[in-house]
This record gives C-alpha cells, sequence and structure tokens, in this order.
C-alpha cells in the first residue's frame, strides 16, 4: 500500500475491504510521505518493518527482488490524487498490479499513458469505484444488459451531499479544506469527487457510454474557487437522453445516490442509502423490490453476497467484492470488466470531469467526451 | 361549468373538489359541444335543464339576468385547452368569476390579455394547479418563506410519468392521442402538462422566480411530434440554480412528482404520491418528517386537513382546498396567494413552457423568462 | 342525519363521504339534542328548517308520511355510543336504512336484536368501518378469497395511536376525557375504539372470523379506568394463529394500523397511514408493491377508486365507497358484502370486545367468541 | 476457532467480524468433527497444520503450553448447538475466554454452571446476539436508558422470517432440516433461534427485565415437532407490557426483525433490514430519523461506526462491533456490558426459551422468569 498511514480514512477502508475479500493481507508499502509516521503505523498494525518503505522507490527496488510467492502482488495507491500518476506509472513499468483510488489521475492524458502501459504489459489495474460492488448495483446492470427493461428512454443520475455546506459559510474552515483547493483538488470539487461516482455508475449499470454533456455549474459564493454543485445534461449514442444532478451543497444530506434508468419495458432504481434494496418499475405490473441472497438474481450479484437473504450488507463488503475481483483476475489472468472497475473507467472518467468543466466555462454548450 | 360533460375525467374531479369543500353546488353549466349530450349530463347529474345551456354565449346571456343571489358566481372551465381563452375572456368581461384547468390558454400573449382583464375588474381568477392545495405543499412554502432552511442553494424538481410509453410505441394508439398532436395540445407535451407543474410547484413553494432556462428536450421517436421526455436547467434572481427533470416515457412511472429544495441551513422534499408526509433534513440533526393534523405546522397548512393527524387525505381533498380558497377569497373580496393560485401563475406557466420550447428550438441556449 | 351538528368531526366526515359519493344529499335530520342548536347547524349547511328535527320521534313521525320518492332514503346515526341502539331499533322498525357509527351497540346482544330486524325486514344496515373503503385493503381482500397467499398461516395486526398518553398523564384532561368514562365510553377504551378496527379489517380481509381470544389488557395508571392498551391472541377455525397488538399510548403514534396476513405462497401488509400501497410478499421472488388505478387489481378495487393511477386517495375517499356501496344496494335490493360492513360486523365487533374484557377479567384466558 | 469448518456459514461469519474488527487472527482451532476435513480447511485458510487441532481436548493441551504472547486468547464456539456446553465449559475451566454462538447452551442450568465459573475466573465470555452490534441498536438503548422516551408503556417486538415455509410442506426437506429436529435442535425452533433474539434485543435496547411470559406456539402441522411460529405475552417489573410476535413461516418475510419501544415522552424504532436507520417518535413534534456517523449519537454508537454518514454498514461491522468489545475488554481487563453480550444474557434467553415452552405445554398460562 502507498500512503493510508494513521488517520488516513481511506487507506482504513482499503485494508479493511482486504480483509473482507480474505484475498488479501497487508505485508508492506509506503504509509507516509514523513517516514518515521509510516514506521509507526507499521507497527501498530504488526507489519514488519523491514518492508516499510520510505518511498515507492525504496518499494520497487526491494519488493521485485523478493521470489515471486513472496512479494507484494498488488499495490494499492491511496495517497493524495495528484500523486497518482506518477506512482503507478514506475508501478506498472515494474509489473505490479495495482488498486487505486480514484480519480486514476489530474487528466485524460495521464490516464491514457497509464492505460497504454497496463494493455501492453497486461496487468491487472482497478480503480476504486467501489459502489459497483453492491450486489444490487451489479443486480441493475445484469438486468439492463440482458433487456429486462427494454431499450434505454431517459437516464438520471443524483448525487447529493452536504457536508461542503458549513465549509463555504465559514472563511476558516473553507481555507483548510483541500477538496476546494484547486492546487491540491484539481479543476473541479463537486463533479469531480462524486458527480463522476453518478457518471460511473450511470456507465456500469446501462453498459451506454455518454457521448456529449452541457453542464452548469456552481460555486454559489465569490470565495469559492471550485464547483460545489451542478448540473449536467447527458446526450447518448442512442436517442434516450439523461442528465447528472450532484451537490455538496444540499444540506443536511449525507450521501444520498440515486440512479434511475427507465427502457421501454420499465424502469430500475438504485439507492446508495437503502443499498439492499432494488427497485424495478415495469409498465402494467405493480413495482418489485429485489434484495440479494435471493435465486432470482444474477450469478455475480449472488457471489457479491454472502450471507442469507434479509442480512444488510454495507459498503465494505461492497469494496471487498472489488478485492475478490481483483484477486480473481491475477489468479485466472483474464476479468470479468463487471468485477472491478479498470482503467478504462479511469480514462471515462477524467474525460467526463473535463468536458463538465469546459463545457461550463465557455457557457453551458455541448462537448464531446 | 363549461365543459365536463359525461365521460369527462377533470370535469368529474372539479364536481368532487366542490363538494369537498362544501362551499359550492354545481347548478347549470354548458358541459357538452354537442347540446343533447351536455342535456342528458344535465339529466344525470340532477341540474335543473334550464340551466344547461348549449353555448358559453348562452350562458352569460340567461344568468346575467338572473337575481346576483340566484345567477352562478363562479364558473368553471374545463374544456379543452384550445378553447380556454375565448371562454373565459368572455366570461370575464361578463363579471363572472372563474376556476380555470391548466393551460390557462395556448400563449403568454392571450394569458397576460386575461391578467389585464382580471387585474382590471377585480374578479377572483383561479387555476387548477391542485397540488398547491396539499397541506404539506402549504407547509414547505411557510417554512422556506419563514427562513426555517436558510438562504436558497439548490431546487430540484422532478415529475415522472411512464402513460405515454405504450402510446409511443402504438402507431395506432399514437395517432388517437390528442396530447401528441400539435393542433389540438399546443407546443409542447410533456413541459405543457407536466413540467410546468414541477414548475409551479418550485415557484409556489420557494416564492422564487425563474430568471431563465435551458432545456434539452426529447421526442424519441421520429414519429412522435413533441417532446415527451426533457431535463430544463434553471436560474433565479439568486445565486442559486436548478433544474426540473419531466418524463412521460419514464415506463412504469404513475405520477411521482419530487419537490427538493435545499438551503444554508437544511432541506426540504415533498413527494406527490405519499403526499402527507414532509421530509425536512437539518445540517448536523436527525432528519424531520412532518405531517398534516399537527399543531407544528402553519395556521394555512392546518385549515387545509381537516382530519385529526394520521389519516390521510389525498388529491380531491387538496384540490376541494383550491375552491375553498375561492369561495374565501369572493367572501372577503381579497385573497391570499398561497390559497390558490391566480392568473399570475398562468401567466408564468405560459413563458416557461414557451421559453422551454424555445431554448431546445434554438439549440439548448439560455432564454430568458 | 341523527347527530353530527355544529363541532361534530365524525358528522362533518358522513357528510363528506356522502358528497364524494355523489349518491347522496343530506335532506334533513335531528341534529342535536339541544333543538335549537340543531337548527342553527341546519341554516348553516343550507337544510331546510322543516326537515330538522327536534328527535328521532319526530323525525320518523314526519318522513313516514312524505311519498316515497322525497321522503329521507337513509339515515345516518353520528350520536354518542351509547344512543345508537335506540334509535337504530326504531329507525327500522319505521323501515328507514341505516349508516351507523361503530360500536353499532353498547352490548352483542343489542346487536342481534337489531340484525334479526334487519334481517326480518329486509332492511340495508352498514357499519361505518370505514377503512374497509379502501381500494387497496378490498384489493387485499380479494387476493385472499382468491387464493393468491395460498392456505392461511399467520395473522398480525397493530393499531397504534398516541392520544390518550397526554390525557391519562393529566388529571384535568383526564377526568374530561368521555373515552375513558365507562359511563359514556362501555366497558372498553382501547379495544373498543381502536382494536375492534383491526379485528375488523382482519377478518374483512381474510374472510376468516375468529373464534377464541386471550387478551392481556392494560390501564398503565391506577386512575385509568379502562383500557388503554393491549396484546389479544386470536384462534381460528383453522391451525393458523394470529395476534392483534392494539395501544393509545404508544407516543407519538397518529393512527398506525398495519395488517400482515401470510400464507402458505406469500404475505400481504397494509398500512393506513400508506393507504395507497400494498405489499405482496412471494416466496422465493420479488416483493410486489400494487397500487390503485391499475388493471392488474380486482373489479371492486377499481370501482373503489376513480382517478388515474398515481394520484393519492385518502379516507374521505375510502368512506364515500361505503356509501356508494349503499347507495347501490338500496337501488339493487341485494348487496355485495365486500362493499360495506354490515350488522353481522357489528354483531361480530361487539363479540369481540366483550370476549376481550372477559378474558382479561378472568386472568387471561381463552374465551370463546 | 471450534467448528466453522469448510461450508459452515456461521463460522464464516465469525472470521469476517474478526478481521473487520481489526483485533484478532485465526490463528488455529478444531475445525471439525472430521479432523481429515479440519486440516483441508486450515490449508484453504493458511492457517499452521500444527495448530490445527483433532478436539477440544487437544486444542487445550497444547495452546496451554504455549507462552502467553502467542498461544490463542480467545476460542470462538460455532458448533452445532448441543455441544456448546461442554466446549464451554472445558475451555473455561483451562482459562480461554470465549466467544460463542447462541444458544449458549441447551438449559438455563447449564448456562448457570458456566455463568458461575465465569465470574469465579473473572474470565471474558461474549454471546453472538451480533443484532446489539448494530450502531443505531446501540443508540437506541442510550436514548432510553437516558430517559430520552420517557418512562416505558408499551413494548413491541417481532421477528419474521419466512424459510421454515417450503420445509414443512416438503416432507424430503422437512426430514433433513436439523432445525426441526428435536434431538439436535432442543424444545424449541423459532423461539430458540429467533424469539430469543427478539427477547435479547427488547432487554439490551431497555435495560428492562421480562418478568413474566404466556405463549401460545404454533407447529402448524401435525408431522412439524417444534414450534414455527409464536406470540409471547410479556410482563415487566413496571406497569407496562410488551409482546414478541415471531414466525419462520411468515412467507416472504427474509429477516425482519423490528423492535419499537413506546414512553411517556415518545417512541423509538429499529428495524434490522434498514439497519442504519433509527425512527424516534415524539409527542407533538415532528418524526425523526437518526442514523450513524453523526455527533448526535452517544458516544457507543459513534464508535460502532466507522464510515463518515451516509454510507450504509452491514450486519459483518455490527458483528465485527462485538469482536472489537471483546479485544477491548481482554486489554482492560473490565467492560461495558452494552458492548458485548454475557452469560447473562445466554442465561435470560435459556430461561425465555425453557418458560414460553412450559407456557405453551401448560395451556398459555403464565410463567415465570
Amino acid at each position: 500500500m502507498i500512503g493510508g498511514g494513521i488517520g488516513a480514512f481511506i487507506g482504513k477502508t482499503h485494508r479493511v475491504a482486504a480483509r473482507i475479500s480474505n484475498q488479501f493481507e497487508l505485508v508492506g508499502g509506503a504509509f507516509d510521505a514523513d517516514y518515521e509516521a509510516g514506521k509507526q503505523f507499521a507497527i501498530q498494525e504488526g507489519i514488519p518493518l523491514e518492508r516499510t518503505y520510505a518511498t515507492v522507490d525504496d518499494l520497487i527496488e526491494t519488493e521485485i527482488k523478493l521470489p515471486e510467492n513472496e512479494r507484494m502482488n498488488v499495490v494499492a495507491i491511496v495517497t493524495p490524487n495528484f500523486l497518482h500518476f506518477e506512482m503507478a506509472k514506475k508501478l506498472l513499468q515494474n509489473n505490479f498490479h495495482i488498486i487505486c483510488e480514484k480519480p486514476v489521475t489530474t487528466s485524460s492524458k495521464e490516464a491514457i499513458e497509464l492505460q497504454n502501459i497496463i494493455e501492453d504489459k497486461k496487468l491487472i489495474f482497478a480503480l476504486a469505484h467501489a459502489y459497483t460492488g453492491y450486489p444490487m448495483v451489479r443486480q441493475m446492470r445484469g438486468m439492463i444488459l440482458a433487456g429486462e427493461i427494454g431499450e434505454l428512454q431517459r437516464i438520471d443520475g443524483q448525487y447529493y451531499q452536504g457536508w461542503i455546506n458549513p465549509v463555504i459559510h465559514n472563511k476558516k474552515l473553507l481555507s483548510k479544506t483541500w477538496r476546494l483547493n484547486p492546487k491540491i483538488s484539481g479543476i473541479s470539487c463537486c463533479m469531480g469527487d462524486i458527480g463522476v461516482h453518478a457518471f460511473n455508475l450511470i456507465e456500469y449499470t446501462t453498459g451506454a457510454q455518454v457521448t456529449k454533456v452541457l453542464s452548469d455549474l456552481n460555486n454559489l459564493l465569490p470565495d469559492v474557487k471550485l464547483d460545489v454543485d451542478g448540473t449536467v445534461l447527458l446526450r447518448f449514442e442512442g436517442n434516450y437522453k439523461g442528465v447528472i444532478s450532484s451537490s455538496q451543497i444540499a444540506s443536511g444530506e449525507e450521501n444520498n445516490i440515486v440512479i434511475t434508468v427507465y427502457g421501454s419495458k420499465g424502469g430500475l432504481r438504485w439507492e446508495q442509502e437503502n443499498p439492499n434494496f432494488l427497485t424495478m418499475l415495469i409498465e402494467g405490473e405493480p413495482r418489485r423490490i429485489l434484495k440479494p441472497g435471493n435465486a432470482y438474481n444474477s450469478e455475480l450479484a449472488e457471489i457479491s453476497y454472502t450471507f442469507p437473504s434479509g442480512h444488510p450488507e454495507g459498503l465494505y463488503d461492497a469494496f471487498g467484492n472489488l478485492y475478490k475481483g481483483v484477486a480473481k483476475a491475477i489468479k485466472e489472468e483474464s476479468f470479468n470488466q463487471a468485477e472491478f472497475p479498470t482503467i478504462i473507467d479511469g480514462v471515462r472518467g477524467m474525460k467526463f470531469i473535463e468536458s463538465v468543466i469546459q463545457s461550463n466555462a465557455e457557457g453551458n454548450i455541448w462537448i464531446d467526451l
């Protein structure tokens, strides 16, 4: 693991997910830019100090000399965003598989560079869009691809949070929040952080590709330097259309993601805060509520859930499913793209963010993705 | 009543609403373009044939000769849309108060013409945006205007139906559906029929005015002549933004209206299919569910609900609240604009429809409202 | 109408229901024990004073002399409980049809006496268990009787309110609350007022009959003279069992009725505070949500709902369905027992209340119904 | 770990919970009555064969010889029910801490015997009533004990499953289902397996103790040897009462646990299938929905949840919280009884099961607990 030392929330999520997957053990890493802090973390977690490195370079140098069955077979990158690209590139060039936090890079150009290396070297690269690990998200994808709601007609993605609200109304908090600092966060806050999840879930569940976007973003206040709210009109190859509504100033919301897809026969809706329920609307019939742990679900949904039905699983379990998919892919030397997001999703996501920002900057016009 | 004869659904709704309000009785009308059918309807409903008229002109001519306490004091117009304007104009010129189905006219120009007469003659003109009669919609407006969610930050209106879906996929049905016939329905189907309700609810609950729209509409199939789906970006005088998502091809949906408004302190959400619940999100506090029949509600919400709490009321009751408001307004010769929509809402709605159509036609650009 | 004068809530409910049904008009009555107050009410409602009577006797005497097509054809009894029996008896003996508030009488003996007159004279007698007028309650009954959930296995009725809670903790309020005064309210508060509704809904939706009860009631505080809470174990002719949980000290509850019935194939659940949704559980399949206004419902459910699907109806509409059923029954001189509760339900209800009180008094033993 | 080998569901749950807690590692065990199968399991899981034992006796003999910092410090017992007692007794006598699956033993007498050893030797013994690990269950307890809903007035526990339904209607399945075999399962199926969870949650959340029970159980069919459904009336030391409704033939239900507690100020309701929501009813105020990850929750609720609010956690996470509590208790040599159920809960549970069976057998009479 690169990053994820003491106090790092996302690093913890990866560690729990890896443990849940029962396929990985954390054997070493470069946990902190401050080497001493990294070592302290290693001691706390019971990780051998000889595999606790000061830098990625050190890690690579030492690990590649280890026998194949001993050396790290996957490296998780959970550092701040702007470091992802350089680290991932080096690791890939040295033949490490990678599980990378999103956003994959700071530009689509960098993402494409990684994609080329990955395809060239036939490595596994997983992007941590963890919501795709939920059984009912996978069930939704399976049903749509199988034509159960017919031809697509309308797509609606929402992602509402409220946590930025107190930040923007408090100058002190505002100045300390790296998400709103363009130097660290990049070109976008709301769209780059959460809008892109809605985008990913739409492309994941439908198998469709957004071709154009037109956005209207909002910083709300003059001293807020990045978007904290916005709406994105979506066009696809077909004649159906869609929209992403996303906000971090939807005060009182926690993590309210809703993906709804309508087709010529019916619709499907998944809500992140009730992840074990999938609503199906069917023209002329009672609506249906699907739940994991039932034989009526697809095989992929069912292997993504381990309890008997009626026992809720949560985001750690969903995240663990990504780790399981990676382990399986490494073992089988091939993979099912439904089991974890890849560099392709990373490239798509970066293009989405760039296009949305460009559309807004140029006066809310259509931008090809 | 003008229109609303045998088999006319909306006419029945008005009759029930009037009965529920306990303020009006149906005493006569011109119920059908076919006079014989109109008379048959009158017999069926127990309405005296001497007050069953062949035309609006006949109605006016006879009724104005009756003593003031006997003649019709309000006329409900529930004919097909394209007839509203001429009828309303004549009736207003002859000093009848009016309750008119929406859309008020076929253009904002006509609507403004009516507005001038109404203001000139100090008549009551109510527009049947019946959702504003729901106690929890009125409570939402009261709370927002009282500042309970703080300064506005984000507005989201959705209106999804699926009933047009089977129509557009069946040529025979398509040719028989007047909603999709521009000659009868006017310039818009989805936005004119339902999008405008979301628009009205947004302006009603927030007291804010939309200043600009940018729309992306969809007919989906080549032989569909009007929009059946669309998204509208909204700008307001303040720096907050919003969106209306509306579709009649959201297969499996029935009448799914959701209005969500976020401010600097929290948010409020109302859903038409569960109208007796109002969700309040508050930053840092548990979310709250408000229900009618409780002392914590505003006076207007409470006079709009007559059961003890916990006994659901529905759309007829909401509609009846509009009728009650009209009766009160006529009695008191003044009115509270929260108690029923007026010609001002009619003008706003027509401008919304026209602007949305224009934005889409001109390539998804901003149009001032 | 007998009773229901100024300020009488339940009288108002009957008037609105009658108006909604579009089958009845309030033409006269004995509205108040205080004749002057009754006349004032008549003036307020626009009812002719010559048909506003001082007593039931006066009403009967005058009305039976009127020609058949002019005289009252149904009398609604909405007086306090202890007066129902004598009034109903007199009216029935004089051949008036009756719509009676519940409880029908103060004892099963009296109820049986009425039953005998009704059957003898072939009159229509409807008991105002208005929840049975809801489309989805009727749909539930239809599905169970049609075997859609298989053989019955478990029945669960809940009725929770909180309104008695502040009453019992405030001596002044307690002394003024007639529901808790045995002289006016009879032998039971919670079971007689609301438990009996759950009982009625169970027998209505399943078509099954409770054969035995064992109850454990609770007055909670020493100076509370009647039950305000209780649980009733239920036995039926078959080998399935059930329970009714009912409380008026479930603080914060409004009118939370839930009826759940499980069979060998699945279950059905209806909740009064969301009356337009019926949940169906099916073994091995996704759960289903049924809503009124859809062709998949039974004919009876569909004639009990008049809007297009997705437009909520409420308790007035449900109540109006009872009135419609009565009008139809009088017209057709026969009736479908699913369309309104009759004296048979009245007798069953009184037996339920008496048995539950007896079981509790005798130490929580089984009592045959 | 004792038991929990290949294919053992509950063993897997414990392993994941231990991993999530980040406090334990599975270092050895006696995984299967068949030693070869146990060894195969160890290989599969990467557990050293030298710590894979044939029997509990072997395990004890070898492990106690290891240095304290190397030997197992907690043993999880996940064998079939009837083996718990003997194993636990031996392990306790040899000073091992224990995490034991429920039911703790097959009788309250045995449970009390264990209790005496545990208290005598000051060992940690945790019982796997995992639902008590949910943050919102802990929050509910905290609020009730803090008096936030006032004095208790009514308690309602439900636990509905449907999985036994297909079993009892299929002779072959019936004969193979050990839960319905009294020799393996003990004196009760429904009450022993799930009713006792509702009982435990009631005592956990309220801090109150059931003093008496009166039950009515149901085997439904003649060839079913144990209860598959039942209702239990509850009495407490105070004057409030309660009920547990539980069924395994509630066809279509998955794992529907609902605990509702009403007091003199309001009520609290928790539903296992939506575990991240806690509903609070308050007299005269809007209802509230509490969610984990918010500062308004108790400290215990908050340390039981690790994501930012709005990111669902599930049953593995709840189970992990029990493991965390055990680790903390061992470290601190003291414990907070809210952090994991103990042998006291085990004794209470066994008494509940025995009393409920006795009440039913003796004709539905009150039995002291």
